[in-house]
């Protein structure tokens, strides 16, 4: 199982399934970071609560989080975002690219080019960044054509971040495992 | 590939997805250990069957098991279960926790406490299990309500039991990787 | 991450989720092996265009491939193919064994029978062969029991072929860790 306080470089991919555990991961790397650095923590959410099951959820999530944390919401802007809160003694954690994705999808936007600007504005980055995801494509090709299309740009977008990110963590059953980056013993 | 042959402590979590090759990796591991200690098997079935298709995957999982597996079946009380059929010079095999979490919500049973108690049952036995799941949280969010409460359940649980357990081995294509405990080389 | 030049033998297993880079990689791979032997590069496409989405599909990938690419359908007779494009100078690039299980279900063929042909093929070519699938059992398990059989199916052939070929890599995000063979530092 990979250290939460290994080494990253300035940015981290966070790859699990639904309840893996990657958020988890994902905040106890960026808090372990912040402690060593004495850094501050950012926390970018991309929910949006559209009905009550998913607002719970995000209240659940934002009750995790203890008072270092301060929290913004990109549900679209996402790499202005980024530019926005950056700094040398900064920590971001965007949680998570699928619902950015989806945002994207329902809001009817041009996902390639959002998707260019976020590797963008990760290249620039004064800062660290951790970005989690939701691996979707290991089940069955979904019946309907926009789940599908979801399906799609979930993968092309996860594929670029990795080539982008200095490290990436893939999560199951809340052990994660580094597939880019040092593998530290 | 993680030898079937490899320590594992006292407890193993297999984790894969669909015709992964996952209860066959277990149940080798699990002959491979009584064998080197000359312990009984005994084969904890969460398996209910509601239907044939159901039916035939249980009987043929049963004649793949030879004459030294005694079978024994626990839909629901599985903690009970393990605690009764425990023993030095036991190692006990169940297969699976999705179904027990399945058996679980349709019973509407606090799935909770039941883990809790699992979890503790783990902990305190003298002999050896090995745990087998599916994993069914990587593929598109479920559209019914009751699949997103079975994804939610089974990824909370694996987290539990892969923190609890000395060791997980993550199957695909036949083939398992060990990702908590021991990597022989 | 798995380097694209790393030796696999006489062939190499890649499995991924949808849109996880697996073609990719398994191109790259191919290519990168057929250039330090001076070998031939076939592509066997098992893909039948049904509809227009698929179509699509087909003639992007087969843009993204150049001029050293000789492509062969084989939708169905999928061990004939690699018997008769065989050579000791040739690198072959299969893509993907799901939509030739998928095939293989629709047109009422023997699955079993089918998968012994094939995995005989494999071992009595005299070229290299690269083969690629898609990873379709960690998702929910499908409502209906089409998808189920296909579901079966495509993971029981996974067992065989990762058990046959000398190398297997996983794909996720565009990132290949290798499960089988040797592992590059």
């Amino acid at each position: 199982m990979q250290s939460v306080g290994a080494p990253f470089g300035k940015s981290l991919f966070v790859l699990g399934g639904a309840r893996s555990g990657k958020s988890r991961h994902a905040q106890a790397v960026a808090e372990a970071a912040a402690d060593q650095a004495g850094a501050r923590l950012v926390y970018v959410a991309t929910a949006q609560a559209f009905d009550g099951e998913m607002e719970d959820r995000i209240l659940r999530h934002r009750a995790d989080r203890d008072a270092r944390w301060q929290t913004v919401e990109a549900p679209i802007a996402l790499a202005a975002t980024l530019a926005t809160k950056d700094g040398a003694e900064v920590v971001m954690l965007v949680d998570c690219l699928t619902l950015w994705v989806s945002n994207l999808l329902l809001a009817d936007e041009a996902i390639a080019a959002r998707t260019d600007d976020l590797v963008k504005a990760i290249a620039g980055l004064k800062g660290r960044v951790i970005l989690v995801s939701n691996e979707v494509g290991q089940g069955i090709v979904p019946d309907n054509a926009l789940a599908r299309r979801f399906r799609d740009a979930a993968g092309l977008l996860h594929q670029r971040i990795a080539a982008q990110v200095d490290s990436v963590d893939m999560v199951m059953a809340g052990l994660a495992q580094r597939w880019k980056g040092a593998r530290p013993e």
